[in-house]
């Protein structure tokens, strides 16, 4: 009845400030092991019906509140125990040890989870979402994982595999009948397919930059002269965001100086302190120390100073813009508009948005302009996002095998070597959602979860 | 039928790594509420019984398991929900606005157990007794507040309370009858009553000192010539323990340096610094520096330099000896004794214990000599320790209150004084669980609990 016969126990909520503590257990015992120290109100864990609660005491250690699940109707699939204590360290390590003693052990991390995906709860693409929903800090990428915990992702790459399936049975009909020299398979209508499903894997390919992006918060560099205005804009754009950011915990921030929250995406101000802090004595265009920053970025500021002479503002501009990749959005601001007022969109023949960080001119338009590309894309939820590196890196193969068939169904090679080359991009699709899970792909994946999760 | 008619909302878990973060909803419409934000699988929470467990989404946020309780079977008496979800600081700030927008408001500090406690299911040592079994940060502490959370202590000082009652009904009998000048009640038999419950009280005022030490951790102050081995006995005493002390999050250390658990009680090692870091131009016995944490210290640790001459040691001895008052417990150590052993107990005329901090030699009888007063009396339960300040004070007032009693009865004070002296004592005795608890001395108990408590 049960994958595993082990019986596993883990606090699953923080240490701090609160009133509750959990600890799960789960496992073929979890029911034993929580009569053994509970002494229940009204009969034993055991003779409970799943979802229901019980009242008891862990003698001399606390009162507590326990959530009864039956299995297969459990997160882990498994027989289940939830113990609702008061949240002090002391009770949650006494009661982890009483757990210990009556025969659980203590879960690795991310143990219930992999139990869920093992017991056939969730696919792996779905266990991967369970870290992205708990570290989401942004409303768009929330919804990405959100959506990839709930299946919505994993419906859409199964679809994918199973027209894939259906290429390859097309094909393998005709190596069947192989050494009859006929092609049964219609060559066009395989080209169609396998064209579409190229194009799909491709678009899903491309969304990862987006994606991963919306996940970790969107790269933004500020770049421009000294002077120009870069550090009064960004202290502008956060405004009172500032003080909201700070209060949600757990966003890393690595070496970001700052975060902005617009329509939903996180945006990191990166490496901005080399920017802010670029040497007075330098008294040309200060990008080179930020040039950096500005290639890991996905949206470029290039700020202008508003109060140079026209052919410093060219040169600037023409700098920034020699700097930019294609793939990287670029937004001109021509700043202090509010003491020079004037347009140079035709001399610098590219479109420059006129601001002024100071007075807050046309910074509700940047806001705009940045937020736009990712939040109608993440927050409406429509477009299916990539976000995790695996998955990126399995569709990219995929994408690579389909290019494989494709060309060699141009050159005539072979069927069964394009057969070949087919299985393995169902292959290499079948393992984002767990088909195929190797025990150390499993541990890669589990390993960075917390325990109790 | 509800004593409040607002509903209530909090995080009862603290946000940080974890799989699991808990929202608590009470009040007459909690699961109203949870009907608005949350689409069950199987009907409405509203429909549900008590102490069970349903499955529901809140759309676009996240897939939630809520227990569900109904009046008065529930920790505030009220109907209730706890909404289990995953732990993201996004997921619980959106199901927080959720359940606002839908009519419930966000909790006071400690407004839960308020509410438990004007609907009856705590008296008000009790519910005080929540926030120190969460604060507990040993065995001796979690003792003491886990017996006054389940009623044991209430229950000693209400008995306390009846034998007051008793007496003053037999006080108020003789004033009933008080014109026709008889003294009925029998003089010796109140004496004796009376003497019973005040000795009964100043025991409970006598255990604040150990019961507080135990709560917060008992004081200790290492004291001694420079160079007799202060820091060596520390780092001695600390030795693995260090590691495991510093691993319970949550103890407030304050200006406390170390901190070491000795047979499941707390011993704060306090203010050692200004100890360890005593100057060498100080030749001379350097306890001056030390006088202030001495002062505040339960137990003083004196440290006697072994190696050097025996005037030195008198004289050292005799000066420690000067500044330990009667009330604190002295330990005086002759140190490195594995390099001078020697008997000096004769010739300093007080006991001393020979150690050596260097090789470990007497430190295991020096532990058992330092737990001893605190682990038999906090870890065995048997005696009730008063650990807080406002019963304290309520039991000091209490036994002035019986003292004056007992000077009238001896001094032929009338009786009717005598007996509003004594529904002062009870009074006093009753505010510690609640019986009289005006607005303002519950909103300064509550106030000083975490929200979702």
């Amino acid at each position: 009845m049960f994958k595993f016969d082990d019986t596993i126990c883990a606090p699953a909520t923080p240490v701090g400030a609160g009133a509750i503590s959990i600890i799960r257990v789960s496992g073929p015992d979890a029911l034993k092991v929580a009569d053994k120290i509970i002494r229940f109100r009204n009969g034993f864990a055991l003779s409970s019906e799943g979802y229901t609660l019980k009242y008891g005491t862990v003698p001399d250690v606390d009162e507590v509140l326990v959530s009864i699940f039956r299995a297969p109707n459990s997160y882990t699939g498994e027989d289940s125990v939830e113990i609702s204590c008061h949240a002090s360290a002391y009770i949650v390590s006494r009661i982890m040890e009483l757990l210990i003693a009556a025969g659980a052990h203590s879960a690795e991390p991310g143990e219930f989870t992999r139990r869920a995906f093992v017991n056939g709860k969730m696919d792996l693409a779905q266990a991967e979402a369970v870290a992205d929903v708990i570290a989401a800090g942004s409303e768009a990428a929330h919804k990405v994982a959100f959506n990839q915990l709930r299946g919505k992702y994993s419906s859409e790459l199964k679809a994918l595999r199973d027209q894939l399936v259906q290429l390859a049975s097309l094909m393998e009909l005709e190596l069947d009948f192989s050494e009859e020299e006929v092609e049964f398979a219609d060559r066009n209508r395989l080209r169609s397919l396998l064209d579409e499903a190229s194009a799909h894997v491709q678009r899903l390919c491309d969304s990862f930059r987006a994606g991963n992006a919306i996940k970790s918060g969107v790269p933004v560099a500020i770049v421009g002269a000294v002077n120009s205005g870069k550090s009064t804009l960004l202290n502008a754009l956060l405004g009172e965001d500032r003080a909201i950011v700070s209060d949600i915990p757990g966003t890393t921030r690595d070496t970001v100086e700052e975060v902005l929250t617009l329509g939903g995406v996180q945006f990191r101000f990166i490496d901005t302190a080399g920017i802010r802090e670029a040497s007075d004595t330098i008294e040309k265009i200060g990008i080179e120390r930020s040039l950096q920053s500005l290639q890991k970025a996905e949206i470029v500021l290039g700020v202008l100073d508003g109060l140079a002479p026209v052919s410093e503002i060219r040169k600037a501009c023409n700098e920034i813009l020699g700097n930019v990749s294609p793939s990287q959005t670029l937004i001109l601001l021509l700043n202090k508009i509010d003491a020079a007022p004037r347009d140079l969109a035709d001399e610098l023949g590219v479109p420059v948005l006129d601001i002024s960080a100071k007075t807050g001119v046309g910074l509700d338009t940047l806001r705009e302009r940045i937020a736009a590309d990712y939040a109608s894309a993440a927050v409406s939820g429509n477009a299916t996002l990539v976000t995790n590196l695996r998955h990126f890196e399995a569709l990219s193969r995929a994408r690579n095998d389909l290019s494989a068939v494709r060309s060699g169904l141009d050159s005539g090679t072979p069927t069964d070597l394009l057969a070949e080359d087919l299985r393995s991009a169902i292959r290499e699709l079948g393992s984002i959602f767990g088909e195929i899970a190797p025990d150390e792909v499993l541990g890669s994946i589990f390993s960075k979860f917390c325990i109790g999760k």
